[in-house]
């Protein structure tokens, strides 16, 4: 099974309920009409030879590793089982990659702070939708029953020393000088001042915090809806979804005359237990931008280069990396 | 009440519990830390008196009227019934404003189905997690059941000539020379070509189609996810969402293996009923970029100009207004 709800928009193996080998034609059917609309959108023909190899196609800059550093060429990244992390909700799962990389401090902090239940039984009490869903105890929480550590404000993590494993997907962002991915974690690059920061993309998760920079302490919150990339490289970022989207999406939205806070807390809005996964239990995969799917789906975004599209007026377009995330699987394929 | 669950992370009114007058402030208190947290992030002061008046700070280019064309002023548009339509589900209802200047005859198509009762007991059938959810008959209705001029191909309605209401908010869009809102739609600007069209946003409404351009009938899909921007320009817009953005992402979703569409069709997943809204019932209206909240609210997008903000590296900032839409409400304000 493949996880796909989350970035499934951009599934290569679309083949609205016909075979493989007559994909490509049964959407001129009438019966099927309707399903294959926007399918098409998104599909990148991955089954069919293509007569120009996909990367003569794109920006020379477009999927590029960083200069000068140590290139690691793999199309998945596996998440080490004590980076994922699951909290359970009424609605379902929602899994998450942490990368000790972009905020170690928090993503060390976060670990804890689930390993010491603190999480459990409290709940998504901020739900704004088409922005956050926000977690946590609200302060709430009986200090007595916490070491003090885990409950001090953590120092900011907001960018990070440009790592050797980034891969550079877009420079012409609206929001930085170029953006891509970290092992699958969507990221800003700036090469000039050496950094790199998580996005603020949808299913990106990070700790909230007071209006000073140093205070986050246990909060967290996860991009619901476009992303909020005005919080970038001032948020510090531990993660991104691997599974559970829809389930998130389902959690009951707060009163906005409080800002997005529930009035009452339900057990629709709780978390039933939070966990980090055991060593023993079946790791998940991130892909990256170098695996010859997302390459593909990558090149179609940039030239709308099949049969279903009729204006090009600005291409080769960008790559907005929020929409164009790279997929979460069970397995590496 | 103010329908602003939609647009509402940038809600000018978060006081995060507190007075309006406290609310500066009280973002400090321990106790009402967490929940403040990230409504600073969308904060806009509106009820603090500013030193540097607003149109001041932003790009010249940033809210101005398109020229030498009739200038409208007004800061909310007004949604006349007959363009405001109803789809009732088992999750709540979803309202949408739609737009005839955008694509007239899938506008005038829509509501004679909506007339005709087409959409009654159908479903949203194809529903994509963070891409669209899709709605219609699938074609399983029954032809003959309605009048033929109502199952005929649309022509194509892509782009339309620049009206005279449009504002322009950002010139530097990844997608589209200029970018900003006729009436409060959000659409894509080109001066040099005097064209415009409604771009895929957030709650953005539009007709589905087969792989060639004139082929769109009867389905229709909403965005539920971050926009799918490579589809401006390439399907015919009609309106976007008033009401009910909540309800569409609780619909269940699809078979991932079949592109999204949903291997049984349950009552969760149906419309009720769906109906054109009558001229005695309360309008609703959508803010205008001209509004003061907006202009504040994009201003401080642009600039960071709040107290939760520690980096401004690439300020002044573009607006992505697929996030900053303008609001919408049954009362103007």
């Amino acid at each position: 099974m493949t996880f796909n709800h989350f970035t499934s928009s951009h599934s290569s193996s679309l083949n609205c309920g016909k075979s493989q080998h007559a994909k490509r034609f049964s959407v001129l059917r009438t019966s099927i009409k309707a399903l294959c609309l926007l399918s098409l959108a998104n599909f990148s023909f991955a089954s069919e030879p293509q007569a120009t190899p996909v990367n003569s196609q794109i920006n020379s800059d477009a999927v590029e590793k960083t200069p000068a550093i140590a290139s690691n060429t793999a199309s998945w990244y596996q998440v080490p089982q004590s980076n994922t992390v699951t909290f359970k909700t009424a609605y379902g799962d929602v899994v998450i990659a942490l990368h000790p990389t972009l905020a170690p401090k928090h993503v060390a902090r976060f670990k804890s702070l689930i390993d010491a239940g603190f999480y459990n039984e409290q709940a998504f009490y901020r739900v704004v939708d088409g922005f956050v869903a926000q977690a946590g105890s609200n302060d709430t929480h009986d200090a007595s029953q916490f070491p003090p550590t885990l409950l001090q404000p953590i120092n900011a993590e907001f960018t990070q020393p440009l790592n050797s494993n980034v891969s550079v997907v877009e420079n012409k962002d609206m929001f930085a000088p170029n953006t891509g991915f970290l092992d699958g974690f969507p990221v800003g690059i700036d090469k000039s001042r050496k950094e790199m920061w998580g996005l603020h993309c949808p299913g990106v998760v990070a700790f909230a915090r007071n209006s000073e920079k140093d205070t986050a302490s246990t909060e967290f919150y996860i991009v619901i809806g476009q992303a909020p990339r005005h919080l970038d490289r001032n948020m510090s970022v531990v993660g991104r979804v691997l599974q559970g989207m829809d389930v998130l999406q389902k959690l009951p939205r707060g009163n906005m005359d409080r800002g997005g806070v529930l009035d009452d807390i339900t057990q629709e809005s709780k978390i039933k237990q939070a966990f980090v996964h055991a060593n023993n239990v079946t790791p998940y995969f991130l892909q990256t931008p170098l695996h010859e799917e997302y390459k593909k789906r990558a090149n179609t975004g940039r030239n709308l280069d099949n049969p279903f599209f009729h204006d090009n007026t600005y291409g080769p377009r960008p790559i907005d990396v929020c929409y164009y995330q790279t997929k979460t699987s069970d397995k590496a394929w």
